[in-house]
């Protein structure tokens, strides 16, 4: 049997190519030798878009679709709406009597979060509480392994402890603790070069992007400022083209050879741009096919289908939980 | 239609002469004016009895037998096991996005309940959410009215905000705001004198406690220390015996001219100790007769029908909210 990796995204808008190298390319390989479950995190994202649950709900599909496109198969990957399975509510109902509130706040992942929000004590219960939610989506499916970046490293830490204070508690050994499945990929930079790609800051490439608007997004990309005529010699280190090259072209060889030339001067922006936009309409171009085959209603029977698959399962291991706890059977 | 009203005990124990004046009574009253819900909560027993939820569940038919004892009536009277009813976690999920940590951390009642059980921030992130999950027990049902002392008008208060926001935000008027029924009830003392009647004090009168049993906690009770001999003048304040003539012996008057009797001297303890053990077994002779008439099988059929009356109203209650938030469609 191979072992369970949960995994997902909050559905606050469609995928770009930051979630390509950074998630995505992964799970598509990893459905080959893993269990693999992804969860559309709905719940998780009313944390912080509460204002605004009908946005969430409208991207569900669209997230379903950029993981099919991309080659994601329903076959061999169980994808799932977080919200219809309010077992994993329940379950998070009783974790918040396993964590002090004290342990909560100090949890750094949390904790920075709110600094970089600027929430102070207006933060939500919700978004404070949100590991404990996560660690009721891992351990509900008793998934081994999560794919995390160094930053979350402490939502798997509190997970484990959760698990650990449970099974001590209760005398069991039926919750697993989970591993993290470390992510070595950098961050995708935005066009602009100045932050991180999302959607918040309009400086993403989306996978379902026309291609008059990849290359439009391309040829807005930040490069070297003093990089004036042809003739300059170009700064590679921060210019945004040669990020992506780096992340998307194939042949890295000759991603070598055109920043040696940039760096010796005489290769034009508009020529890297060029070939850069080539790449990613060479990427981009089966991933569109691909989602212009699906239907809205193939889409939803897939996830109804995945849903129900693993609303099944939480249902089994929730009873398991119960009977474990001793909580009053289930009469309704 | 009458209005509806929410009510409830956390099943820590068997019910005692506490619950009996402090809200037994009224129950059996407000059956025939109002729709009354009574929610064993079982899931907020938790919240400080999570080591121990065995004791919980078990605590659970002796509640229920304690209500019918009394003259609940399922036939006029909702009784409800909390744990059964998900949607209530999943709508304290939803809930915990609409109440920010700074405010929660004020509330007076969960401030001064922390401060009492010297919890500090060791105190669980579920205890802490309490009055979260209060607000979803007593929206998922609509409740107009909620029985409280005066220490829990800022539960009610903190439901009525997350009332208030939930329909701002979402343009509705769908959930209500409860009305606090204050109990002018003073609290009763336990048989030591020193605090409330409790179970964890060991200081009660259980309702299901035997005839002898009721008779020594009777002869156990403080009177007053300086009340040597009998012909010696009493002090009726602060003795235990008197504080339940008060609040069990049907002629006022008769107390009152036993008070006076005490105060000048020439009344002994033994005399006023047996007219309140006659009092209380007049009292709990026809409950324990009916106890004794409720057969497991008999309760635990009335607990069903009655959380799967308050389920189908929660479903149907939960997927109104649902739509109103635009949370995704249910498929599972």
């Amino acid at each position: 049997m191979p072992e369970k990796i949960l995994t997902g995204d909050r559905p606050t808008g469609k995928l770009h190519l930051g979630h390509y190298v950074g998630s995505l390319q992964n799970r598509v390989a990893l459905q080959h030798t893993h269990d693999q479950y992804i969860m559309i995190a709905d719940v998780q994202a009313l944390t912080d878009h509460f204002d605004r649950p009908g946005t969430i709900t409208e991207n569900i599909l669209e997230v379903a679709k950029d993981y099919l496109s991309v080659g994601i198969d329903p076959n061999q990957t169980t994808i799932l709406i977080q919200s219809n399975l309010p077992e994993i509510a329940e379950l998070t109902i009783y974790y918040l009597n396993l964590v002090s509130l004290g342990r909560l706040g100090r949890n750094p992942t949390v904790k920075t979060e709110i600094q970089q929000k600027e929430y102070k004590d207006s933060v939500s219960v919700g978004f404070f509480c949100y590991p404990i939610n996560q660690a009721a989506d891992i351990t509900i499916f008793q998934a081994e392994w999560v794919p995390v970046g160094v930053d979350q490293l402490p939502m798997i830490e509190q997970t484990n402890e959760i698990v650990r204070r449970f099974n001590r508690l209760y005398q069991v050994d039926f919750l697993k603790e989970c591993k993290a499945m470390l992510s070595h990929t950098s961050r995708l930079i935005g066009i602009d070069g100045k932050a991180k790609a999302s959607k918040t800051l309009n400086n993403a490439i989306f996978l379902s992007d026309t291609p008059a608007a990849v290359k439009q997004k391309v040829f807005q990309m930040y490069t070297d400022p003093n990089h004036i005529k042809v003739s300059d010699p170009g700064c590679v280190e921060g210019n945004v083209v040669f990020s992506y090259l780096d992340a998307f072209h194939l042949d890295k060889a000759e991603v070598e050879s055109l920043k040696a030339h940039y760096r010796r001067g005489g290769l034009g922006d508009v020529t890297i741009k060029n070939i850069l936009n080539h790449t990613l309409q060479l990427l981009l171009e089966p991933i569109r096919t691909q989602r212009a085959a699906l239907s809205d209603k193939m889409v939803q029977e897939i996830l109804q289908a995945g849903t129900q698959k693993a609303g099944l399962l939480a249902q089994k291991n929730m009873q398991t939980i119960r009977e474990i706890m001793g909580i009053a059977k289930r009469w309704f």
